[in-house]
């Protein structure tokens, strides 16, 4: 069976594993991603991480996973917040070269929905749509098992969705941009106004709905239609046959998958309303999609 | 040069044409598409058509572009509002049993989008955005020059993506609805409302604008500010290289794409700014986007 190289680079930490094809991690190296000292210091450490592995030059490839946008035609980054100067830096073709194998980059979202459109709750599927539900929102479009990354990798910039024109200039995002809306900071942020000032988790606010706290209740649904009117624009460009929604407040879906798909199912063409909506799957997405990007490449 | 059979099938017309697979168009041959009088006859007259044609045997494929969602996998159409009876009708296997050429269904936007991605405005970039601004409002998602229909054929149905919660249900679609805003119908409506009860061509309102009439200018600056939102909205879902905009509408194109780009890059990444905009170039977009379908299936 293939194995391949998976790097799950972020802004604290980085791990690196080798990889089958089918999903199983067989060795595993984590250590800081010393991300604000430079990209030399961050690339030689991935370096010396690989080395530790057995059996490299039997692996097809390497793929990793970038906190930011990527431009997957040139293999660099187009932006990097959370990565000192890694805009442009030419990651993938150092380690082609120190390695002799072809390397993918990616952003974490993009790869994540790899992993779950390749191996988690959207396996099988020909068009899956993944979205992170977490202190952000972002997403990605896996068609036959490849990441739609876009022009300039910016596909899956779902957050910035406007879903209203209400509201007030308040980030970089959209004035009703449904991040501002419906992302875990968001859930807080409302449960801190409207319920306590103590509430800092978007879990205890599900905790206060399990419990029939009426204002948890209202901020709960409120969000749940914000999201699906952002599910239903994503639905009527690309018609997924199944969304996988991952991230910390996911882990409440039972709560609010429900009421998602009602919302949608009325903001859509009367045959668009079969799609499911599905909890991401897999423990480690990050690795294990990086890990799928040179398999999803054919390697 | 491989030769394909194109098949424009409309609720008027039909028409069905030799294309060589760079677009040029041998033989062509037109008819009613007696579209009520039931898909038997429908059918037996699209193949009394092609067995006009010289040379059948040595194409590679039937194309079909249809008015109406298909499901690109059983090869059927899952809704019809403008061809009788025609839902999960079996057209194309019907006609690979007649003629022993592979055949492939897709609806009349993804054809159109597939055409000038291949052939037209959109050629040489890898992700393009096509858009049909006519009565309507629809959309075809183009990569790698493969249209991505979805799971039942509703990819690119982006009349119905939501730019705002303000207004009233009109017909089938959203509250706030892209369509019901800044289609041709909607402008024609609204120059009536606002102008003159007599106007009744989008063309006749551009021609105000361009004398300068304060209203006209200003119901077209707004058209152009909910079409960007929208824009916007499939930006953040596939953030393709170009929009290539096609219909009746985007004949006044020089009045109102400069509005549009401006209007969008102010609601998308600062990354994603580049975005072109540009008219559809061909003038038979149907029956070569049809033609195109075996060619981009790999016949």
């Amino acid at each position: 069976m293939k194995t391949v190289i998976g790097i799950d680079l972020g802004g604290t930490n980085v791990r690196v594993a080798k990889v089958t094809e089918d999903g199983q991690i067989l060795q595993e190296f984590k250590s800081p991603s010393y991300s604000q000292e430079g990209p030399e210091k961050v690339t030689s450490n991935i370096i010396s991480l690989i080395k530790k592995i057995d059996g490299v030059k039997d692996c097809v490839g390497i793929g990793i996973g970038v906190p930011g946008p990527v431009d997957t035609i040139a293999n660099v980054m187009k932006m990097s917040t959370n990565l000192k100067d890694f805009t442009n830096y030419p990651l993938g073709e150092l380690l082609e070269n120190e390695f002799g194998l072809p390397c993918y980059l990616d952003n974490d979202a993009n790869v994540a929905g790899l992993a779950e459109a390749l191996l988690g709750a959207g396996r099988g599927e020909k068009i899956v749509y993944y979205i992170t539900h977490s202190t952000g929102i972002g997403g990605a479009l896996v068609v036959a098992g490849q990441v739609i990354s876009g022009k300039n990798g910016y596909a899956g910039e779902v957050g910035n969705i406007i879903v209203t024109r209400d509201g007030e200039k308040i980030n970089h995002l959209n004035v009703g941009a449904i991040e501002n809306l419906a992302s875990g900071l968001a859930l807080i942020k409302a449960a801190q106004t409207k319920i306590d000032p103590k509430i800092d988790t978007a879990y205890e606010l599900f905790k206060l709905a399990k419990e029939n706290h009426p204002v948890a209740l209202e901020i709960i649904d409120r969000m749940a239609f914000d999201f699906a009117s952002m599910c239903s624009a994503v639905g009527h460009v690309v018609d997924p046959a199944v969304f996988v929604i991952g991230g910390g407040v996911s882990q409440s879906h039972e709560q609010y998958f429900p009421l998602i798909k009602k919302y949608y199912q009325g903001l859509v063409h009367t045959g668009m309303r079969d799609v499911q909506f599905k909890p991401a799957e897999l423990d480690e997405p990050g690795i294990l999609g990086a890990a799928m990007l040179p398999i999803s490449h054919g390697k």
